[in-house]
């Protein structure tokens, strides 16, 4: 660590509409996480984004008066170069290649949704091997440098960087602190109060213990009544008789496994109505380049938050901080295995409770499995691993494994029809898989 | 082993049609199974088949001139004292019950199997206190007895035995065999010539690896051209690219989960056309016992092989012998796990290979576990682990978190609906869920 | 917790020397642990001395002004009733045995020692029994206390209590704390700033990783210039080119098992020269409670710091703060192996970092286990629970299995020899292996 | 395979005096392994021992009037070129280097044996570089032929072939097969009639189950009457109580283990007597040749089954014929743990019983490991896993760790001293030692 001369961050997809939040951070933290050199670097075609995000992340930090200077770039490479801390946020194939994730799979009667199902599997395929270019660059030009991935399906982009490169990485979701602020509003203390043992994958875990300020919290909370979910996933409420036997609160995105039916009903209704969530995603990410724009604008504006990833930033810049400083919190990030959840392989990418160390994130012990959530757990793991076997060798037939067995797919001719559809449709992202 | 004075065997649904098959195989392998005596027990409502078949035995066993004494009894506890061999090949609720675990999932769009699916749940959740009750007997009358189980779900069941009783159970099914006599045809030799890796779980089993007369077949076999199937799976074919990218041949019961939909359909379809396949069954019943009744029978009848049930009697006495001599050849046995699928819990029973010693069956080391299987097998332990532990407690709140996470299932409404219209419907043979 | 009343405490074994220093902990650190009741019991023979230590104690409170009332008594069951924390800090045989512990072994040419080797085996078959019946007090009386347990064996006794009761119990040593606040020392900060990654069993293990202040420090230390000991190992330096061939740290026990010939030159030399050190310890225990029969002192002496036992009460009250709170930090504990070394059972017990929950501690994934250090782990633990099982029986085979299998005991026939005359000299405390 | 034109078999040492036994074998079971070319190779300093047993076999040949080519090279890729079975029984530094391992550790009051301790691993040293040599021609010559591997130490350099290149190895040794044998006597009957069970690693195994005709003999043979052993191991006889309370058979190497003392002694006055062992073996081998080169000798003379290998050829040829037929036959071989042995490492060599398929061998899940076995299995383990690994780099920090923390050694500077006079010893064979 640089310590001296402060740090240096690079942003990859620093155009992204998310950066005010990180830049935010970045400023309210310097104390403890001293950057001097923040480079925001995005490809061409991002390029009026990044200027316009840019410019307001100048403006931030002048009025900050800390002494921290932004850099605003298409060169990877200069922004890698000797840096700290990468972040990547980025969307290979951007908005309209999300809408496709979400539109092809409602064909088939099968849930559309960006990091689940088919369509998670077409955002890995699209992102993995850009990642993996990236972590190249990070191996020859910042070899210590830590990784922070929060591009999605994190978990699996985590997996394939660990088992693909020597980079340093950890996966980040906002959801298990989303988990955490949601009990700490509930219980009326601050989230440091709270221990909560989350259990599975990202966008796939189930929390099995929660104690709020020394007491047990569990058998009040699966009684159902309420429960924690998040804008962009929406679906019916949980049923209080099975979070009850389930004994475990399972994550929002366990709706789509858990009431498919009802999920498929909404999601088919909405793009009905209102065309895809990409085409939301867009009209709302417009409005925030608009206000981006104003030059008298020299904060995060409030209509960020509606934007769906609230507290991205927090959870980047908490484990950058605890990282540099190696403060020993506990931390829920997406990590390696090891042994934590027995029956996957050692080097499966897993969402885990760890203690971050100034060497990085140590995971904790899970003390309460619950035993329902095993199968689910290994299913979907079987899927993710074939899948990013998919993506580093452009297979079709590894890709037809993957898809056939991901659970939410109905059987292995639907998977078949599908993935041809998909792969035709991501064709420009998708060299390996058209090489012959 | 009480060689000298000659074995003691005890059948537990000793009325049914298959008893035959036994007997045939008694007589034929006496030389290396030296049984004496044969108890053929039922219950009262299965008397009659009982004196049906059991005298159609007796008159098979004179016309073969061996010192093998049958017994027909209702007094359980009279046949399984200081037996030798126990074999079971009940069904708790006769074919009523069958036809409406087949039946009632179809209502719900979801595959009625009598063994895997929802069906095969409410089969085991009646079964295995019954099985138990057994053991228990055992355990006081046979403590050193070996218990061959061929009831379905055999897995399911021979693991709810060797988790809750001290008896030495060994689960049995006719598919392994069955697949080796297909492949010793094929290739034109006898079993013994031909190593089949079986990688699973009973009903869910893959075969990764196939080696006849020292030639490895499995790149051939999984073009997928051809394929072995059993009389009562239906189904559309194996598309070859599938089982290409498998590397591995699903047993004809993954048809369930691999083509769901068209197996759906196919059996709505049947369901319409001839009722339900347990009514097809009682009437090929109907016609044995007819045949049976035949005072001038004095062999299995020829019509007996198209029940379905092919090569059950063969496995029976081939692990009957081998456990008596200590022969150490190999079998496809249901045991428990001890690490040989190292994601599933040592007390899981699986489906294996073994070597059968005078000490029982020890399972060999897989070689070649096909890596999309482990979602699945993970995922199908899951629910059986959670039926088991519902039909030993009976626990409705556990029953359904059994079902709902059956990868059949589609929802968790779809279960709690399913399993209210199920239990009610058993609710005759299922005291332990209606006691308060 | 009974946050409310303030906190019960019990501490058996309360007449020992060791007794100020919990006091004087409990007195400091009354803000975040609230003791209201502390139970200082003894059993008969030790009353005189548990006099004069509670008196000492009730002189501590009074004059800290704080509302802590002190408790003597030799009637256990009153103690131990309603408890929120129970420690133990007694040991069975007294001086007496540990003189004998120490001895014998030494006769075959044998590392005497009182947790190490034949001498530990010896305490522990005095001990565990002990532990075990006030176990059964505490699951009847204070069945949501937390057993804290300093009684050496330390592992060993935890793991029996772990293997034989449902108290929630949790060992203790002070030389993981002793090693932070050397590593403080040598850096000049603080231990909460020493990230020390702890691999092995109590009284075994070594320091994979050290970071101080965020810094890695380990390539330093293994060059093996200067090492963190204690007062009751003495013993050679260790070799640098060994240790840093090591690349960790190993505990000053080790020093058993790496310099067997030196130290047992060593303790021949001074047992000829002073007796052993059981006799040094009673020298200084009179001298201590000289001290503490004087009603003018009114805290804890400087002289207990000589005692060998530093920062035993810190570890103890650390723990009972850190459950109490639910603090979440990182101590370094005695418990269930539960797949951190993967090679050991679930059920060993072992000495690992734990983030502390007000659920108990959960352990940390370990990062950088020594190869070398696999071996030796697993060859003392296969003594430990071996000897633990011989504890519990009474059977003098198992004994002899474990005692012949430690790793110090050069042959089967100096096994058998030894644990004859110890089990003899220990008649009166091992009532199980003299039943018959 | 190619069984058409007949196999080819490559012997490298085939100037063995072992040699005539594998002759014998072939001969005798031509009709199941029809080899048709037997290459002898050897290296210029062994070309006359070769020469002499190289006729031997040519007449023992032609007597049978089998169609055999037998070829006698230093060329090793000539004979290694399509081989389908190689097989190693060489002698890195020969009976010189042996006299050494046995001669230097007894100077240190340690165990001097060729195979186990010190002496095992300057073994190891000098032999694994150059079989990964041989292997390096067998991955470009003969790419799919079976390595049969009987060069001691056969665990350890099976362990490091099989992690350091593609071959396919197995490990064999005659003290399995010897035990049955000696089993088959004692009962009176034949070995494919005896079951036993295997747990450990090559020369450090415990029987823990016998069954010979089907009858479990374990009880009264851990009575601890008699005992096999062999003519290489000495030593007396095992303590009744020991054996008993184990309830297992420990190899007879064992007793380097478990009377380190008395074997010791023995070894100490064996060598004032008579020189060391290898001096021994000298002579023996200097009379063997002398027979062999009897123009008139067409036959295995009896004298060479005292030479302390018996049953060598049978095991290699029963073990070539098993895979080229593909028999199921079960064996005991040494083989990678994956999973049997939990506690080791998947890579780790291990000594266990399998089916024997044409596709290699199938490790049988072990039944009954013995619980005291566990700690000195992995601490041997962990010897052999350092001592391979400073084989393959030279490395003597490696090393010193490798040998310090072998059980038979007593401390760190004994291991040292003694490892820098080995090495020394044994600079011709160690270039990678003396590189710099």
């Amino acid at each position: 660590m640089t310590e001296q001369k402060g740090l240096k961050i690079a942003v990859i997809g620093g155009g992204s509409s998310y950066t005010p939040e990180l830049v935010e951070g970045f400023i309210r933290y310097h104390d403890s996480l001293p950057v001097r050199e923040l480079w925001l670097v995005d490809i061409e075609p991002g390029l009026w984004k990044l200027n316009i995000v840019g410019e307001l992340a100048k403006r931030m930090v002048e009025r900050s008066g800390l002494p921290i200077e932004v850099h605003l770039t298409t060169d990877r490479r200069a922004a890698i170069a000797g840096a700290d801390f990468v972040s990547t946020q980025m969307r290979v194939g951007m908005l309209e290649a999300r809408g496709q994730d979400e539109a092809i799979p409602l064909k088939y009667d099968v849930i559309g949704q960006e990091t689940t199902g088919p369509g998670g599997m077409m955002k890995a395929l699209r992102t993995i091997p850009v990642l993996l270019d990236i972590c190249r660059d990070i191996e020859e030009l910042a070899p210590d440098a830590w990784l922070l991935n929060f591009t999605n399906p994190a978990g699996m982009v985590t997996e394939a960087i660990r088992k693909h490169s020597k980079v340093k990485s950890i996966g980040l979701c906002n959801a298990p602190i989303g988990l955490l602020k949601w009990l700490a509003g509930k219980y009326d203390t601050t989230t440091d109060r709270v221990y909560a043992e989350f259990v599975g994958l990202n966008h796939l875990h189930w929390v099995s213990r929660v104690t709020v300020d020394g007491i047990d919290r569990l058998p009040e909370l699966v009684r159902g009544e309420d429960s924690f979910s998040a804008k962009n996933v929406s679906g019916s409420d949980w049923d209080p008789a099975f979070i009850s036997g389930l004994n475990a609160l399972p994550s929002y995105y366990l709706k789509y496994f858990y009431m498919t039916d009802a999920m498929l009903a909404d999601q088919k209704a909405a793009f009905e109505k209102d065309g895809n969530r990409a085409e939301v995603v867009k009209r709302v990410e417009k409005e925030l380049f608009e206000l981006y724009q104003d030059p008298e604008l020299k904060e995060k504006p409030k209509q960020l938050e509606q934007r769906g990833g609230a507290y991205y930033s927090e959870a980047a810049v908490n484990l950058m901080r605890s990282l540099h400083n190696g403060t020993g919190d506990v931390q829920t990030l997406n990590v390696p295995n090891n042994g934590i959840l027995p029956f996957l392989p050692d080097d499966a990418c897993i969402e885990v409770n760890c203690v971050v160390t100034s060497g990085g994130p140590i995971p904790l012990q899970l003390t309460a499995v619950p035993a329902p959530s095993i199968g689910l757990i290994q299913a979907v793991k079987t899927y993710e691993s074939l899948a990013i076997e998919a993506a580093i060798s452009g297979d079709r037939s590894i890709a037809l494994q993957a898809l056939a067995h991901h659970p939410l797919v109905p059987s292995v001719s639907v998977a078949k029809a599908m993935l041809d559809e998909m792969l035709e449709a991501n064709r420009a992202y998708l060299p390996k898989f058209f090489e012959n």
